[in-house]
């Protein structure tokens, strides 16, 4: 099988896990036309039976082979814990030509796990949409995930050029904007922009659930003060986070080594109150917000409760 | 002066302080008729301006003694740091049988810098509405800030009932529940709800801050992936937060040790691979959003660009 020519929708595409990631490009893609056939793979055969019935896959398999062997594009959208042997198990089925790409949110780790198995004439091309929510399973995704949102690609040296711009040309297709980066810089970035806030609202999270029974019951309802917020992130998929902290071991220790320092620091001025320079800090750190505003990355948070 | 008896609105109000939440306060109080009068009191000719433009307040005073003369409630709605002063500066031209209450994020620190100066015969009672949001100044307020939120009152031992019950029917009236709490116990939830949340976005946003300059370009472009709610806790008022963590040190102090101790826990499970550990403790922390949830004080996130 040769895969579709530029700019024309994929053939058949595999999507190997249907969370929020998987279920979110299913809908991208038929929306947006970019797939003649979705097919999908998922464990459980819940998850296989409620994305046929949301209509988010044409067909449903179990075995990872199976689901790949008609495609032209293979997507791995489970925890990245879950891709050596997703790699393995579909090695064989793979067609001459198809890209295989990713969704996972550490890149190093995918390169190592599933780079060993991929046949010759196979393209991998790693990926991270830098998109989500807390939500996950195949009834939490939304079309409009990607919206305005950046995916990262971090193909190794050598990564055929073409494939790469297949995959750029889905996302863009998808409403996102394509950066490439080194995969070692990518798990820097995304160590302090995603993997430390993750670790921190789920440590105080546990540090409120860890305190007397009555005070944490006061802690949830009195949580619109900051902590709702944190509870909110903390409520991300226990698996997945597990493997990103597994897999992105070097660099989250290594920013969470500068948060201890800049937080003893912090400790420091309250202790002696040394009011300037928590002012000062505190001031500074705005800047930040207003660039994450001025490139469109903010979402939109209304302190207000939904209308029911 | 006598003041208005219960469930009547206030004769005269004067907020000291029209920010997010005196403009707040001032908006619901006209929305549902809780006051006759609404007379404000800021430092800056640009705040008294903005004040009166927008239709906040009647009348705009620079001295707080002025503001407060014909008032039967004062609310103080400055910085904590400022409470003594402010207190200090209208003690004598208190009307008697005037309230007076604050809205201040730590309360021990509130009756120790405004209680000293309350005359005779005006009564003193402490209150803090747990609602806001990262925006400061008198423009950033909306009459619906404290609807469906809880607004905790501290009253010393002693306090005038009647007072108490007062300053409770305005709360309720606004939308929000009235829970009582002692001062101490105040500080020590709040310390874990709201002040180490801050405490935290402050650091990891400076800490990210402190990279070279194209990670942290980079830190704020690929922020969607968590890091950008913390860039919006972190771009709260720095001088509110000042005076936040020099008012409530010991109870933050103690909050942060616990903290410290859970994340060092976290980062050796991390450092040595326990991947068992990590998916325990991210699988009880969601338990405190379904709380958050089921309270109805989870506000509502959109990780959608707000539609311009
Ligand atoms: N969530 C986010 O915000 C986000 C953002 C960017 C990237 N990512 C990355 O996207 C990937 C998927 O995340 P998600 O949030 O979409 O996850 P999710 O909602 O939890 O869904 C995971 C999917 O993978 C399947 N799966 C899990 N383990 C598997 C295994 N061992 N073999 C085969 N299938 C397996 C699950 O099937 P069953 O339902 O049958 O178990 C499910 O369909 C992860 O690598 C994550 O790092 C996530
Ligand atoms: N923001 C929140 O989310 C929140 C939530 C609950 C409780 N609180 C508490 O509410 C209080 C006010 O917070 P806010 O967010 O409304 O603040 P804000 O928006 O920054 O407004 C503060 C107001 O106080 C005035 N002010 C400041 N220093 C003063 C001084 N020394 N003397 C007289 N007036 C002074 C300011 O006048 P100028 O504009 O002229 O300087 C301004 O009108 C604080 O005690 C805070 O702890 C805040």
């Amino acid at each position: 099988m040769t895969a579709a020519p530029a700019g024309q929708p994929f053939r058949q595409v595999a999507l190997i896990g249907v969370g929020l990631i998987g279920s979110s490009m299913a809908l991208a893609m038929r929306r947006f036309g970019l797939a003649e056939r979705v097919v999908g793979c998922a464990r459980s055969a819940e998850t296989r039976a409620k994305a046929l019935e949301l209509g988010l896959c044409d067909e449903m398999f179990e075995d990872p082979a199976a689901a790949v062997s008609e495609c032209d594009l293979v997507v791995l959208a489970t925890p990245v814990g879950a891709y050596a042997a997703v790699a393995e198990a579909m090695q064989r089925s793979l067609a001459a030509g198809a890209i295989v790409t990713d969704v996972g949110s550490v890149k190093q780790a995918a390169i190592r796990d599933v780079g060993p198995f991929v046949p010759e004439g196979v393209h991998f091309v790693p990926g991270h949409p830098i998109a989500g929510t807390e939500q996950s399973g195949p009834e939490a995704g939304f079309a409009e995930l990607f919206e305005q949102r950046y995916c990262l690609l971090t193909p190794p040296p050598g990564t055929d050029a073409e494939a790469v711009e297949r995959v750029a040309w889905l996302w863009r297709s998808m409403g996102s904007t394509v950066d490439v980066l080194e995969p070692g810089h990518h798990d820097q970035v995304l160590a302090i922009t995603s993997h430390l806030p993750h670790l921190i609202a789920y440590t105080i999270v546990h540090t409120a659930m860890g305190l007397e029974e009555s005070t944490k019951q006061e802690a949830i309802k009195y949580s619109a003060g900051g902590f709702r917020d944190f509870t909110r992130i903390a409520a991300s998929d226990p698996v997945m986070w597990r493997d990103v902290f597994l897999n992105n071991r070097e660099s989250v220790l290594e920013m969470l080594q500068r948060f201890s320092e800049d937080l003893t620091a912090l400790q420091r001025a309250i202790r002696w109150g040394e009011g300037e320079v928590l002012e000062d800090l505190f001031s500074r750190t705005r800047e930040a917000r207003r660039g994450v505003i001025e490139q469109h990355q903010a979402g939109s948070f209304d302190p207000r409760e939904p209308k029911t």
